[in-house]
């Protein structure tokens, strides 16, 4: 049986290189096209991308050869991953999901709407409910999925055996952000060169609404929020990939040290489900006192899992440990396309 | 008159080379020793730091000819300023204690001793009452204080003036601490380039105990600790100096924004004091979004202020905001020369 | 008496922002106007740098109030300093001149037109006759001297006390860039975070052909290029400030280490000249193996200096050595005032 | 028929973790021994390196249980790879020779003795013939190979086409070395955070005299060096793998930059000899104008090619080009394998 076709929106930026570089051989999806702004349509992607691809030695050679298209909705292909700038992404994500097309979004646009899922496979599958109130309520043939913000997926990610087995009440983060989560160019090398820049425009905003939807339960119209309080401080750091956070937790139920670690280690909710770019472990917790770290920890399960280390005791809240995740791969590219693997799996593509 | 005689114990670490720089020319100290350990004396300071020097361009004219000595209590000075590595710290400033001299000192191995003050003249000047503690009780003629950790200083300088207009009941901090916070050689190259390190041993257990000791109250006995509550995590990222701290708290009493701020801003409690080494204003709030900075701030007032910005609302606690810090001057060698100054002020020495 | 007043072209960049620092306080001149682009002027100096000017901890008082205007030459000063950017200077720079500035350049578009002076102080302050040849032949009131390329200008300074005792016949350098060199937001930190990038647009061209032109002599009809060859490759590291050069040299005539580093130490081709910023030593040679190194030496007598260690002998010409200099002080900003200083003592302002 | 075995001196250090790596799942040989300073010995190989292996995210399950050795010549196994510091390498390697061991080492203390191989099997596998006059004259029963340092390596690679095809007369070259190339924990976070270190010990004669070794002539007595010159300038960058290479070489005879690119892109003179470790391109040309860069060629070929780009003319020799190889694969313990693969195919074990 033939692979379900798929085009890249915004594929020359780090969100959709990395797109291109994962769909490389993928055991559902085929590449059939790559989309961009207006400056680079008509030109082949290896003529586009030498000397910018970035995100491995050397580009897939699918792609070398594929022109670059406009992002208009002609596109010949069923799904979209979409890794738009949030500065174009509304309007032309929806002329997509208008004209029929699945739409699975990294963009920032559309996660908070009521009834578009911001999904993360592990935590909740059962919000791709809202597609069929999303199509009704827009009269669309297509529809949209998000994935969340870069560092919230990687905090829900562990935070998700805890809430399940103990309950949240309270969740304080701050984070350590690598330079690739705000794209590229992105950060100057003159502003974070033995440097940290303890602000992130709207980043904060991000981490302490989108877990609240993540975490909530569907009705009849809509997501009803999760009832947790999570607080943000975020940062950028002088480190190319790989976003480390130190969090805090309130549990609902109280518990020990040693069961919180077990929660966490067999957290692996995606087994068995067949999805090709799931990690083995979701959650992978390292027991050594010094990590994780980016250097070594954000490509574990091929940068799709969230790594978990430093689960201790907390004299504010209840418990505090640190996570880190690669924000390109599960952050954004490998979370828009694991996305797009539930909606095949469930029927929706 | 003449200056007051200063020796420096651990002259050739990071620490000591600051004081080295701090004691040029001062006011009303004059180094007339320098001390290190064993393979170092007998040399000149300037033949032994050639090539090791690292503080400023080129080192203070008056150290280059000194002869570094050992650390025994035979030196000509008054007062020692120590910078003494902590596996060596306790046995050689007890020495020097006994034999007379006043110990201003910067490593960690007395500072929880209930009869040591842990001093920070913004906030404890009382403690100095622990002194004669000390003497009756260990029949010295001389005594001992000390100074708190790099990142506990910075810390405790921002939160006491919310101590004292709205109380405190928890602190939450997340620390990303500069690579010369462990010295020299310190943190290999390797580690840290490119890389965050969220652990740094020991640390946390600072962050959390010293607080309490600096903002207790002096009773016959010694000191009762404060009653809040302090949970800390540290990590280490790739800067030179200039420690940043994200920080919530838990005030007593209500309070806005506005009041918070304002309260910060005028908080400069050594004024009029005269000490020469003294910020003059001990805390300095930035009003600029992405503030502060270390490769800004770090050296604002001499590298002696703490420099606090970005305070808002916290959903978990009531305020967060972040504080900047150097570590080296402020954390550490400035602190110790601080309280030296008070020290001479209160009649001490 | 008066100082002379100063407008500054290009206020805002990094450039404009290091001459605005430089002329606080300035012994002979006042800064009277700041100038940038369209989209700056109108506005106050201090409300557009708010969060951008990286210079110093604070912007200097003088320039906070000063409304920034447009760069058209009816501006009240007598003299611009020009910061600009290439893409711009030329067609403005020529506007000043025309209507009678004297204009001292950092840009790089006038540096080689036969007619303009490319100033080194140190070297060719005899090239300033090319002002009347350039009055003349292009009708014009005022005139424009340009200073040479960041790079290109330390090398020059060491190389002068060797061209003068020894000859040169072959030069061969690599220089090893810090980012500033680019200005801002110039080189994305994800391009240089733990890595080098062996090009630098036009870089090595510059490098290789301003040198002889500056070490030319003066004819009738403008400079006579000097005999000898450079060979450049430029790279850039992760380096703030600070640009390190490894140079090899072949001199005309035979000599030995110890009269090469006693040339280089006694060069101090300024002193008594009494320019307020000129360095007291033009070249600083330093003794220790490991030196000069941009944390320790960039700095060095203002950033005014070019620092030279390791002089030893070349296996493929005769002698090599290493050069680090401040990119935005001696490189750029410090040039273009040192030459507007020695236009004042030759009597051009 | 069974494979080889194979034993690692040094087995804990950086090189000594990368040849664990390496020799995971090898075609012909079998790790059987793990070998270390005594402090190690008597330990799990995963003991000693809980927190400490740096090479991958996770150690070799074939490793983590073996027992370290003291370094001592009665390990069980054929072939010693020694990734031993140069302060214990001399003797122990001495040993383990006279004991009838293979040993491809890849310390600095053997490699300029007159009967001792400094191979590159690129270049001159016929230097193995020294085996015999050291066997003879030493009266062993096993051998000494050793590969050249980190720097040289890359740049002979490079330098051997050109060398056959044109002749080779002068070569200069300035280094930008990363901090893995000084060990661990090799090169302090402080010294080079932001910094260029012009100075690396005994590094230029390294660079200036093994090459003259390598590309030397056997004769009955031992190597007769080649008579080109080498000069070197060695400088340390904040980058952690993959050494930076500017070289400019003077060539015998002439020829065009065409012809040279394409003498460089056919050298592959090790395909066809079925050496596992071999890359496929020895030297991988670049034609991207800022290539090749650390970030992302050092892993080109496995990290066991030379990456060579900006060939171009060099107006004081004759050509020049920037390499950039891996430091710990090729430069150090892919070198040292392969060698030992070189020995197996030539009959030496």
């Amino acid at each position: 049986m033939g692979k379900i076709s798929v085009g890249i929106l915004g594929a020359t930026g780090m969100v959709g290189q990395t797109l291109v570089r994962l769909l490389e051989k993928h055991k559902w999806f085929e590449v059939t096209e790559l989309a961009a702004s207006d400056r680079s349509s008509g030109k082949s992607y290896g003529e586009i991308m030498k000397g910018r691809w970035s995100i491995s030695p050397e580009m897939p050679k699918y792609a070398e050869e594929m022109v670059i298209k406009e992002c208009n909705p002609d596109l010949r292909c069923d799904v979209v991953l979409s890794a738009l700038d949030s500065s174009v992404a509304l309007e032309i994500e929806n002329k997509f999901a208008k004209a029929g097309y699945a739409v699975s979004s990294n963009a920032k646009n559309h996660r908070m709407e009521n009834d578009v899922p911001l999904l993360i496979p592990e935590i909740n599958p059962d919000h791709l409910a809202l597609i069929d109130m999303q199509r009704k309520k827009r009269g669309w043939k297509g529809f949209i999925v998000t994935d969340p913000n870069c560092s919230t997926i990687h905090m829900c990610i562990a935070l998700k055996p805890l809430f399940d087995s103990f309950g949240l009440e309270r969740i304080s983060v701050t984070t350590m952000q690598a330079a690739s989560g705000a794209g590229y160019p992105g950060v100057p090398s003159l502003d974070i060169i033995d440097n940290v820049i303890p602000f992130i425009s709207d980043e904060e905003d991000k981490l302490e609404n989108e877990p609240l939807k993540i975490f909530g339960s569907i009705s009849g119209s809509g997501v009803i929020n999760a009832g947790f309080r999570v607080s943000a401080s975020c940062n950028r750091v002088p480190v190319r990939y790989g976003h480390t956070e130190s969090i805090s937790v309130k549990l609902s139920r109280k518990t020990d040290r040693e069961e919180v670690i077990a929660t966490l280690k067999k957290f692996s909710p995606l087994s068995g489900m067949g999805l090709p770019s799931a990690p083995r472990r979701s959650v992978v917790y390292s027991e050594v006192e010094n990590r994780p770290q980016a250097r070594f920890d954000a490509l574990v399960e091929g940068g799709m899992a969230s790594v978990v280390g430093r689960l201790r005791k907390c004299n504010v809240l209840d418990y505090k440990f640190t996570v880190l995740g690669h924000n390109l791969i599960r952050g954004a590219a490998g979370a828009a396309l694991l996305n797009a693997e539930l909606l095949k799996v469930k029927g929706y593509i």
